[in-house]
């Protein structure tokens, strides 16, 4: 597991740094503040992925111009907005273990700097000269911003459906590594086999990585994950280990997890128990099951690509996807 | 006053219907509460000025397709996710006569459908195919967001000075203005000289407009305003009849100036003796005077094109910005 992660990291590193330094370059704003506000969300150790997917989806489809890391940061800027304003939506008070900006700088600068950032992932955009390009990014603030509200609307509601559940996370998550992908196959003018390759590539990542997410919130350990496990529920939102079981479980345990689903402060030890009865329904095996099954799909639909340490390194991220810790 | 208001009116009665109906058919959310929620802020008597400058700037320079209702709907838009935005940064309670969209939806799903309409504005720029208008939407994003922050941390500060103010109202309306003007020259494919005419004649409109409603808050009644007045002041909003008192005032009703702006809780009483202060120290007339000095520059900048009913429209508008009361 961390060997895997160390291959991919010690493959990444000359990226990484490239991307900081545009995600630094580009901001420019005029207010101090908003640079504050923008940097404790955007520099606050984030993986990187979004830049990072379009970088070597560019790259698989042989891109050879210098603009790439700037372009990048299209996408980290629309996750760090997107993020901002989700946390306010959901009331959270960590994010990667510091506290969420809202808490520290109120709502209306929250907001604000989260539409800032929104504009300057949209110029940016407009930068590649690319219609197709703006259209996807476009598409994606729209696609968000209703599958976050999809999402609040069922907050708490217990026969939300496996169905509704993957039109939420297509919606807020798998739209945007679609996105970064087929962006990257996009500026450097790839076939349009490569282009559709690439954004089913990032499309079933995506929709893998947010069910690797939502298995996290009960698998994890509040120190590794930056925020408290079990944060989920705790607002509400019903992921698929819950929406699986419930629709297993034996009448006896229902009442169990039904007492614990709508009790927002149950202990710890509460939340133990409703892990064992997600286990004894298969809730979390089948999220593993489905997530991995997402994988193998995303790593199919680019195994036409000759062989090259890009391909290697996209393949890697898939798998890293399903085994990460936080 | 409200001759000009009829016959500008009248000229344009066919064009508002058309962007009526371009607003309700460009919506398209997946969602009904997000239906519910753009609608309670797009179909509550707005003026649709900034679609109507975008549409008469295109049919002044020949502008001959049909997409122009279309792509107006981009101004409108982008307006309404910022209103929705704005309100909820400025804690307003009425917009319009109407309850604001926080107070019955709450925080989280206005904020989510402001970015869902800044999403279907810049989708829709994208469906022009033209990498300049995207750029211009996209930079106008980050320009309202920053002038409503900066506005923001500068709220109740007494030493506001007039460059900031203008600073301020050039982010927060008046490049949205210039946009919208600009854009229709874009889209009807005009000369650069049409092109920078348009830019600058809203532009200028857009600063007037500004200026008249900041007037308007000291000079009109609530029943014709839709919000109570004087509610700039009570949200600490510092605006240019204050800034220039300030400035100009002695230094005993510098006391009674600064003792009202300060008190939250000023009564009507209190606000009638600022306004006798405001007066006196000629702030309401300098501002009159140089929103009027914009609309001229507004209206010089397009004097060249040939005589035309759209033409006299864009001129009567300039002037009605001045003598409107709501």
């Amino acid at each position: 597991m961390s060997d895997l992660k160390n291959k991919i990291l010690s493959m990444i590193s000359e990226d990484l740094e490239e991307i900081e330094y545009a995600l630094k370059e580009n901001l420019n704003p005029y207010l101090d503040l908003v640079s504050q506000v923008a940097s404790h969300i955007l520099f606050s150790g984030g993986k990187r992925l979004r830049p990072l997917l379009m970088i070597l989806s560019a790259r698989i489809c042989g891109y050879k111009g210098e603009m790439d890391k700037t372009y990048s940061t299209i996408f980290e800027y629309l996750h760090a907005a997107t993020l901002l304003h989700d946390d306010l939506v959901d009331g959270a008070t960590l994010r990667r273990g510091k506290p969420v900006a809202h808490s520290i700088w109120g709502n209306p600068i929250t907001v604000l700097t989260g539409d800032f950032l929104l504009g300057r992932s949209l110029s940016i955009s407009a930068e590649t000269g690319l219609p197709k390009v703006i259209k996807i990014i476009a598409k994606i603030t729209e696609d968000m911003s209703q599958g976050e509200i999809h999402q609040l609307i069922r907050m708490g509601n217990l026969d939300l459906t496996e169905d509704e559940y993957m039109e939420i996370i297509r919606r807020k998550t798998a739209v945007l590594m679609q996105g970064a992908c087929w962006t990257g196959a996009l500026i450097a003018t790839a076939s349009e086999r490569e282009e559709k390759a690439l954004s089913e590539y990032g499309f079933n990542l995506g929709i893998a990585f947010q069910m690797a997410d939502d298995l996290l919130d009960y698998t994890s350990d509040t120190s590794i994950l930056g925020k408290e496990i079990g944060t989920d529920l705790k607002e509400g939102k019903l992921t698929l280990p819950v929406i699986y079981s419930l629709k297993k479980v034996n009448s006896e345990d229902r009442i169990i997890m039904e007492k614990i689903i709508t009790d927002k402060n149950f202990s710890f030890n509460d939340f133990k128990i409703l892990i064992g009865v997600l286990e004894k329904c298969g809730g979390l095996e089948y999220t593993k099951r489905l997530a991995s099954e997402h994988i193998e799909k995303a790593k199919k639909s680019i195994l036409f690509f000759k062989p090259s340490a890009t391909k290697d390194l996209l393949l890697n991220i898939a798998d890293y996807a399903l085994v990460r810790e936080a």
